[in-house]
């Protein structure tokens, strides 16, 4: 089953306690695509100026990335630049240049428009909600969101929740959004507003499923050595809806092996820049880290 | 099999966002024996002023926690308060004040000298080690400490890691002494030393048991509502030596659940002020959660 997702392309420069790079491929749909390629097709709707170097991604065809969605405008392509602080866990902004991002209206061709798996990527919730208006009747929709959005459209995130059936959120956003500062109060709370799961994830930490009778505390994949965190998010969110696109049927279960999934995934991203590490491994190197995460949480 | 732990006893004022408490029971070596002495008997090594109403801790002789070892001293006893911040992370001390405690010089009585298993809770590394000269070849002895000693006392600190068996220490703790900011490599680097294990506490992030050869990822049991966290860390070695005590054998594998039991009684001790929550409940209570955590793990 093939998974539309929608969000941004962009040219990062990144500079972390491990090293740096300078106009390095990103953006939350590039690392989504990346991720969940290794497990099913993806279909990604997007936009990038005339200046952007589509050979760099040429492995994405490959995996079977369908960019058929990715609109090129005249102009360039979203920029940005951060600066991650020592403990990997903070980070500078050090430049945003939307570029054409800033006019992009997401138009979802005619044959995305039955996807049954849909991750709408960190963008305007407004362009989100137009998304949700375009496509067909989607057995899952997963949501992603950051702080920005969570002050400054606070009323279309919440129409938002109450349309989409699993919410992804880091511990932060989830405080924001609720003002209730103990993820499990908080996460009942929100859960009340109609989704039918909530993951949030803890980065180093972990990551946790709660869903209206259950936990699943999932751990993260033990790094002694981050490079660069930039698409953690974006390569869990990849692994999660990648494998949840190989089930059958969609079940609680399986939500707790794509956390899983979703983990490990993202572990292999931070472990260099870019998505260097996701265009160089293959299914059986994630395959093998989930037996490793099992054993490690055996007691 | 008895333990052997040396700590304070104090009389604590504590403010939580939950409530507040005046003049209850507190202290390493009481919160740890109210824990311990579910799996096992425990010799308690303390100080207290004479004006110390020992009727208050009357149930812990009942649960077979000795206290031939606990001195009274003309004074007044160990009082420490603090506040919590709203997330329960972080709080500020409001006084301590250490009177007879400032004096405490550990001696420990002649029939707790063959002591199998010891538990040196946070007091000055010069006293620990003064404790590990009096014993004889105890099996496992497990150090806690804290921030203050690691700044104040690095060289007596340095000097009882190379001497003890597991280390339990925080996120923080464990970054304050290696200078490394990811644990993992961090708890790499402290291993060299000479302990045979770090249990390293992300409080409600969990624990992480790293050995030689493996890494064991437990989770923090999840709470909706934390009432009061003194006296988590000193209830997760509580139960963490306790359930050890129980074991004909201490495998690595027993370490996993001996972290799991330590977790999960310390998520009782934070359910309400003092001791409250550790006086009222049975081993039953704990081998439930135990259980529940083994299914919140399960992919």
């Amino acid at each position: 089953m093939s998974i539309l997702v929608v969000g941004s392309i962009a040219i990062d420069t990144v500079e972390t306690p491990s090293g740096s790079v300078q106009d390095s491929m990103g953006g939350s749909a590039l690392y989504f695509s990346a991720a969940a390629s290794f497990f099913s097709p993806v279909n990604l709707v997007g936009i990038v100026g005339n200046d952007f170097d589509f050979s760099r991604i040429e492995f994405l065809k490959t995996r079977g990335v369908d960019l058929e969605g990715l609109a090129v405008e005249e102009g360039q392509t979203f920029r940005w630049g951060g600066r991650y602080h020592r403990n990997m866990n903070n980070r500078d902004t050090l430049f945003t240049y939307l570029n054409v991002f800033k006019n992009f209206q997401p138009v979802i061709p005619e044959h995305y428009r039955d996807a049954k798996l849909i991750f709408l990527a960190n963008i305007d919730p407004d362009l989100q909600l137009d998304v949700l208006d375009q496509v067909e009747q989607p057995e899952l929709t997963v949501l992603d969101t950051m702080n920005f959005w969570i002050s400054g459209k606070r009323d279309s995130l919440e129409r938002l929740i109450r349309k989409v059936h699993v919410l992804i959120l880091n511990d932060e956003e989830l405080f924001e959004l609720t003002n209730i500062p103990n993820i499990f109060e908080s996460a009942q709370h929100l859960l009340q507003k109609g989704p039918r799961a909530l993951v949030i994830k803890k980065g180093e930490h972990g990551a946790v499923l709660v869903t209206a009778d259950q936990y699943f505390l999932a751990p993260a994949y033990p790094l002694p050595k981050v490079v660069d965190p930039t698409g953690a998010g974006d390569s869990f969110a990849g692994g999660f809806l990648g494998y949840l696109a190989t089930c059958p049927e969609i079940t609680d279960h399986q939500f707790r092996k794509a956390i899983i999934y979703g983990t490990v995934t993202a572990s292999f991203t931070v472990e260099d820049f870019s998505f260097n590490r996701l265009r160089d491994i293959t299914r059986d190197a994630i395959d093998r880290r989930v037996e490793e995460l099992r054993e490690m949480v055996r007691f």
